[in-house]
């Protein structure tokens, strides 16, 4: 099987994003081919700023644009240059030129500076291919789809709904490998049978007819939140669904935080993230961690296996 | 200093407390003067089921009542005598004979066959003192309290208030230790200035209102709930505020399952508890683990030393 393309989408270059593509070069080689979107002007300018030469292999994606790299500022032409690479490498996913996209962090009071409106990449995915990306952090050991996102805590039980749900449960069948799914329930305890909230109802009705139209059990619960991600039940599930946002992300983070990554799925595209910001604090100084970003070229092959069926039980490793 | 007296209510007869107390008496012992709250005709009998001997220093506290022990049963009697262990430990420390009491599980149909309408410990202690206890759970490197509890999620945002919120620091600013306490936020980061909820302006309001109270910044926050649990911000604090359940017990049960107990707080007396239940599966099979019971005990003293300020920054081990 030949190596996987993927476009690297190098992120805001005042930040730590190239110094990671650099040092994990070689690492990242070995998995799959990627091709780095930004010219080679900028890229030598980091390189000289960082003391490390190109590596002979860096296949580049030629993005226009030229600006001094200040380490660590925020600054309108990196937001600018930062978004031109993202927007190239989905271009060449789009076009077929690689298989996914995985991408640097980018700065959101960059992008503002240069005039885009969008709070970030999935912001902007959704806007440009019009479709309701799922949103699923974690890593190796553990995933966790989010079925409600950035909304107030206040406005999440009403949004759980059947139909949503339902629609919710079917496209992430379709994105991730058909192993068993852990549903988390809404209230303590699940409601412990409507005591404590009935919109478990609604969540076994979805996952029912979900798994109806599957044709086997993919999506099992609710569970009860607090006991779902014991190292017990962790045994059983690596995949999650939230019905939240921190009823899932805040067991992720206590228990995986270096390693977690972000993948975007139900695109026509495949994009991983890493799950860390720019670290301007720490920027060109040549301590950034390569983990998560190694985790999510990994985690890239992982969808992309899925979507093409060469491995319906893929593994990551 | 002399051995701290603690009350050892013996839960379900039927389940897996007596099984537990006997197997841990002499580590227990070593912490502090267990009094065990059952009379010797039950004691000998559960001992016969077990095949082990009476130690010679178990000291007792007899409580009335006689039945045949049936492990793995759900029983009216079995429930009304742990009730009336549980009553009898309360009672002794009411009465200055010991310092505290530690709870082996109770079985809640058991205690619905016996006619006692509490739904567990905690109930039946708001009810006996007529206060509002403080539930919190942990072990010694993780401890969250619970600012509400069994109420269903779309009732928690509108149950943070700030005058509650207030009296609730207040009340546990009294019974742990002064060190700092991460109270968490209640929407997805924290709130993000506004955009995603505004009830961390309540929650700001009352942690201000609060440490001006008690002289010093105790407690910090709102911290953003899905970052609150990572390794480096257990490395700052010890002790959580969740402002609900989940919030708080998912990432504290992904964490530390096994070792975590309950502690009722905010009443005339300290109760410590187990976080498991009778386990009736594995009574009398001899192999009930006694992990949660000795940190219930060690967190019993722990909870003591703060409440007679015999060492203010007390550790657990």
């Amino acid at each position: 099987m030949s190596k996987k393309r993927i476009a690297i989408s190098v992120g805001d270059l005042n930040g730590v994003g190239i110094e990671i593509a650099l040092k994990a070069h070689k690492e990242v080689s070995a998995l799959c081919a990627p091709i780095y979107c930004i010219n080679s002007y900028m890229l030598n300018q980091a390189c000289e700023l960082l003391d490390v030469s190109v590596p002979s292999d860096f296949v580049l994606h030629e993005v226009e644009g030229s600006f001094n790299i200040k380490e660590g500022c925020v600054d309108k032409n990196a937001g600018r240059y930062s978004y031109d690479s993202f927007l190239s490498a989905i271009k060449l996913c789009e076009a077929k030129e690689t298989e996914a996209v995985v991408t640097m962090p980018i700065h959101k009071e960059a992008w503002m500076l240069a005039g885009l409106r969008y709070k970030g990449h999935t912001d902007m995915l959704r806007d440009y291919f019009k479709k309701d990306a799922i949103m699923m952090l974690g890593c190796e050991k553990m995933f966790v789809a989010l079925f409600t996102e950035h909304i107030p805590l206040k406005d999440v039980a009403s949004a759980v709904q059947y139909k949503k749900l339902k629609e919710f449960f079917l496209a992430l069948h379709n994105s991730i490998p058909k192993e068993s799914v852990a549903v988390l329930g809404l209230n303590p305890h699940a409601g412990d049978n409507g005591v404590l909230g009935d919109e478990e109802l609604r969540i076994t009705k979805a996952i029912k007819s979900a798994n109806k139209k599957i044709g086997f059990e993919q999506f099992v619960g609710p569970l009860v939140p607090d006991t779902a991600f014991t190292p017990h039940a962790r045994e059983k599930y690596r995949y999650f669904v939230a019905m939240y946002h921190d009823q899932g992300l805040a067991p992720l983070k206590a228990l995986y935080f270096d390693e977690s990554i972000n993948v975007s799925l139900n695109l026509p595209i495949i994009r991983t993230s890493v799950d860390h910001g720019t670290a301007f604090d720490i920027a060109y100084k040549g301590n950034a961690n390569t983990l998560s970003y190694i985790n999510a070229i990994k985690s890239g092959i992982l969808m992309l296996r899925t979507k093409t069926n060469s491995s319906v039980f893929g593994g990551m490793d």
